[in-house]
């Protein structure tokens, strides 16, 4: 992975703000179809923004992609996880073969899933599906120092947005992004935490399952490491240096996907708490990305709900899921696809000569 | 339609209850899968019952099937609805022409659509995927008289009884059920009055889009029809009684599918109010249907919420629809198939050498 400060800039300086005029266009379609108004309720607002993202052109069929970003936490050894640090690379293997949550939704869904090791401490073979973008062995521990370095930092969100390019490239409308990454709730809690300028214990959760003295202890890694980097929070932190310093290698990439799917006028859809912190930070750097973003659903973790609200996300699906790797985002998908083949296929209540309202 | 009132006992006396035992045995597996324990939420909830329904042998593939049940409504002259009566013809034909939105969800969402004349006030010409099961033409004004005879009553059930005994033959496991029938949230909501014993204000909503004086005439339009056929309800009236006397003959025939896929073991999902309603009747008959039933979603009709609670189903999406056609029982389809699919093909801690917890 080479360098290239500069293809971040023009990423940013790239993402066209969604233009409202689809939007109004799209509803005055929807009112239209034969149902009662509104009667297709969040699915009509979904329709709408999909219209609004593809500038009133639907792509069909909806190409979906899944993209799944690895790596490992220095934070990890402060005891943070209910699971040890080996199971990151195990869950890779186990993504690979076929056998994790998020490989079987991609393929119930039909997502073509990718998955990218930015920063796994282990080395896997070569497989389909699986690209080897690592910038280093795992995140630095951000309760003792960053957690990447400046370089770490750009090459990481290099690899997010090259994989936003090959979603492009592989004719992709549609992406989900997540991530596996033994202690990766507790990064993402910290970047809620410097972001939204929330307290740690009401943004922090038990991730895979710490009990109680462990969400504890969580918590206090959390405000320690935040207090470390950014003092009192008394001014808003630059949002690419909480990134830096309280993110991670694998939530850098996604930020960079994010960023990366706007500048390709993709629809991006965010999974749990974890890539919504990464989408979070690339909203803080560019807004006009949210025009491109759906929230597949809201997880369990207590600081989801914050995050996806800092957005202006509305989550699509709440089934209490807290499992991550991009499984919610996959899910959501078949409620997208149905809100765009409504908007195409539905009869119009003068195609049909279905009469109208009595009024 | 020959009358077999013998036929529904059968069908009553037949229903298995769900055993638990494979319930149990359901989370012993999920609980040994490669996430930590209870991370797929509902979806885990959903893959047991599917377990216990078909008693350990998740079929494969699950094969999908939808059910709208069409008739008109004498109470309609009271003016309980914004559209007119003759809409129910024509949204009949738009489904069978492709364009309602159950056409456009059931193609997206793999389910082989069948529409049911159970009693539409006009004939139409023979189709693929049209059952003409006629009974009568609209049920009668629940306002004046009884919805349906006693012969009217058993007619529609046995339509019901008869397309589960089909769904069956198709080797569908995975059925939707849902209506078109203007006038019949209103048949819904007095149906939820006389079985919920519940004030018909808060269980009476805007349908297709009353205004408020439009729904003020609905709700007195209720409480009247209830107070006319059950007094003030100091007696919990048999729910046979409440179907036939508040009900509407598509309501009655979606009774009788209930209880019909239950006896042949199928799972079974709710659409909205008033397919709900009609499940309602079908748990008061027999509280062992609620084993295989599921709630798609929850609609905007305030009694909706109040139906599930009174079976005891959670609604798997929140979507804000209101549209009936079985258009929420469809769409959480791929949410069903998915629970199915996590487990059945995510692998086990043992199998993909994945370290458990760390405690």
């Amino acid at each position: 992975m080479t360098l290239s400060p500069s293809s971040l800039t023009k990423v940013v300086a790239g993402i066209v703000p969604c233009d409202v005029r689809y939007t109004v266009e799209a509803q005055h379609h929807l009112d239209d179809l034969t149902k009662p108004q509104g009667s297709l309720g969040r699915l009509e607002a979904i329709a709408a923004q999909m219209y609004t993202i593809f500038q009133g052109k639907l792509p069909q069929p909806l190409r979906r992609g899944a993209y799944c970003f690895a790596a490992d936490h220095g934070v990890a050894e402060e005891g943070v996880s209910a699971y040890p640090r080996e199971v990151t690379a195990q869950m890779v293997l186990n993504c690979l073969s076929g056998g994790a949550g998020i490989s079987v939704l991609a393929r119930v869904n039909e997502a073509e899933l990718t998955m990218v090791d930015v920063g796994v401490d282990a080395e896997f073979e070569e497989a389909p599906g699986f690209c080897r973008e690592k910038v280093r062995r795992g995140s630095r521990n951000m309760h003792r120092e960053a957690a990447m370095t400046q370089e770490e930092l750009a090459a990481a969100l290099e690899v997010g947005i090259h994989q936003a390019q090959r979603a492009k490239e592989k004719g992709q409308h549609l992406v989900a992004f997540g991530e596996v990454g033994i202690g990766n709730t507790t990064a993402a809690s910290a970047i809620a935490t410097a972001l939204l300028k929330e307290p740690a214990s009401i943004l922090t959760g038990s991730g895979t399952g710490v009990d109680a003295a462990g969400k504890m202890r969580k918590i206090q890694i959390v405000e320690e490491s935040v207090k470390l980097h950014f003092g009192a929070l008394e001014e808003t932190p630059d949002p690419l240096e909480v990134l830096r310093c309280v993110g991670g290698l694998e939530i850098a990439a996604m930020t960079g996907f994010v960023l990366g799917a706007a500048y390709h006028r993709m629809a991006v859809v965010c999974d749990g708490i974890i890539s919504t912190s990464a989408a979070a930070v690339a909203y803080a750097i560019a807004p006009q990305v949210s025009g491109y973003l759906l929230a597949g659903h809201c997880s369990e973790e207590p600081g989801h709900r914050y995050l996806l609200n800092y957005i202006g996300l509305t989550p699509i699906l709440n089934l209490g899921m807290r499992l991550g790797e991009g499984t919610g985002a996959v899910l959501a998908m078949p409620v997208i696809e149905s809100s765009v083949r409504l908007f195409s296929e539905m009869a119009t209540f003068s195609s049909a000569k279905v009469s109208t309202k009595s009024e």
